[in-house]
């Protein structure tokens, strides 16, 4: 059952997070009442829902039952054979089913992505899906993939990753004609491990804006605006950042605190805090996209809270309005085939 | 011919790095003035040095000629080849020849660890060296290896990276029983790509203080003492916390600037500031060693100024004093031996 045209049918797990229904309840329906021809779906215990909603919901917002939660430290794949009513199956199911375009969940990244690629399955021309964030440290906006959805990726995979995020750096991000880059041990092109070097080779045929590699600092200057990777330097690049970010904001925080007159000095200073906690302000990214399968898939922080919800619901809302999917079936379609030993099976473009 | 006990013989290739002797030269003199019963080998071109040196040297200097400099654009093995009076390629060969016992450079990264694999060659058990370098975001030192010398590691690569490093850090920073760590993709033990969790099964088998994985955020955190991956994630991760730092601190330095009353508070802040620059001072980490080649070899940045020369030599001259090494082969040697296919072949201990 299609919806109409531009209407966006959003699947909320509601029971997923650090918080639970809590705060994701409310963030789904602050993005419901600023949407009001989307409409929203939340997939979770409907006694919670109600209770926390105060009784009633907006006029685009409906519940459908599914009470159970997969724990954090459950295996995925098997939770999810077990659990029927797992809120995260049953929101992944009414995509599956057609009754809606999106799922967004706060819950188990790893049940999350394992629901998508088994209930939703790989876009054609996808061998794995990837994980996709957005990084924050300059004012245009970078996308890094995989950061954590398939540990061994493959030349082939990179390759397929390097089209997927072109499309969501244009389309979603607004970005045009991106550039993409491998994040790699030098500058220089094609230097790095046989992995880098193979999608090096294969991505000079791929009809993208290649440009080469960028090195670890790169991530925080303005040299690509999609940045190509395996699941293991990518999550480590984005929780390194994390890590190093808290460290020297708390590092100025303390030194300024031991200053003679540090209590006034904090008052003085506190419009440059709030303008530098905006601009690293991780919350307005909404979470990562999980690229690749048949369907819009938005994995927000465990610890989001209702806003930052309302911004996952929105980039959930914005990949399907401008057909990410689709796109990115169509472009590796288009592109020329590569087989499982690396080299072009098809006609490479002229 | 041995050096008298306990005294370090220092080559240094005075001609390197980006400011070239005119940096080098005064932070290997000021080097050798603080450490009268060590000996400093400067090798470059005389003249240049003596002009440098203002026409005289410590009494414990010396210099041997080697006048040649390879440029950062050339290919490091064809130059070693071509360029027989390289100063990195004379210094390394004083090690080679017994009459010095460590080399530093700031020159080209890869002629000087190819110029260490070529002339020095590797300790038994080692089948690769790897570039370590201590992080500074935390008051304990941390060191990760590989940063740069090997780009695509094997299991037991990683196995044995973890006894060089653990050694480092016990032997050089003083580190009792260091806790060694993978960097990964999750924090549970053995989560990751095949190489993790293959290299994760030899050190569960190793004698070392092995404690699993940390991820990205932990680097700036003290979860571990010594953390162990492949060369592309270890540049990645060295590259990424500088250009993170340099966006963070420039970010405050910017917004303090902003404000209304920017030049007083400018002024007021001197000391937090200066603190902070204190505890982000890469220049006293003195570069990174290659671990596992026969001599202490430390390559310092590119940009290092005196200063950082002067530690650059302070780092050789402790590895060389506390037989890092010996104390390499030695732990390689009773360590169960790893066969290619990544099984022990010898007898796990106890």
């Amino acid at each position: 059952m299609a919806a109409p045209l531009g209407r966006v049918r959003l699947a909320l797990d509601a029971m997923g997070g650090d918080h639970g229904a809590t705060e994701v309840v409310p963030g789904g329906i602050a993005w419901a009442l600023e949407n009001p021809t989307d409409e929203l779906i939340l997939v979770g215990d409907e006694l919670v829902i109600l209770q926390i909603a105060g009784g009633k919901l907006p006029a685009n917002a409906r519940i459908v039952h599914g009470p159970e939660v997969i724990g954090m430290d459950e295996h995925p794949a098997q939770a999810l054979r077990e659990r029927k009513g797992a809120s995260i199956l049953v929101a992944t199911n009414l995509v599956r089913e057609g009754e809606a375009d999106a799922v967004v969940t706060a819950g188990h990244t790893g049940a999350g992505m394992a629901a998508a690629v088994l209930r939703l399955g790989r876009l054609p021309g996808v061998d794995r899906p990837a994980l996709a964030v957005q990084f924050l440290l300059r004012e245009k906006p970078l996308v890094l993939l995989d950061v954590g959805a398939n540990p061994d990726a493959t030349p082939e995979n990179l390759y397929q990753y390097a089209h997927m995020g072109s499309i969501f750096s244009e389309h979603v991000l607004g970005v045009s004609n991106p550039r993409v880059a491998l994040l790699s041990i030098g500058e220089e092109k094609g230097k790095g491990d046989q992995r880098i070097q193979k999608a090096t080779e294969l991505l000079d045929l791929a009809d993208l804006n290649f440009t080469g590699n960028v090195e670890g600092r790169h991530l925080a200057a303005d040299e690509a605006d999609v940045v190509v990777c395996d699941a293991v330097l990518g999550n480590v690049s984005i929780k390194l950042v994390e890590g190093v970010t808290t460290t020297i904001t708390d590092m100025f925080r303390q030194e300024f605190r031991r200053l003679p007159f540090g209590p006034i000095a904090a008052i003085l200073m506190r419009p440059a805090i709030a303008r530098i906690r905006a601009k690293l302000d991780y919350e307005r990214i909404g979470g990562a996209i999980l690229l690749g399968v048949k369907g819009s898939v938005v994995i927000t922080h465990g610890r989001a809270r209702k806003r930052m919800v309302n911004f996952a619901c929105s980039t959930a809302a914005r990949a399907v309005r401008e057909g990410v999917s689709g796109r990115i079936a169509s472009a590796l379609a288009a592109a020329p085939s590569v087989a499982a030993d690396g080299l072009p099976s098809g006609p490479a473009p002229a």
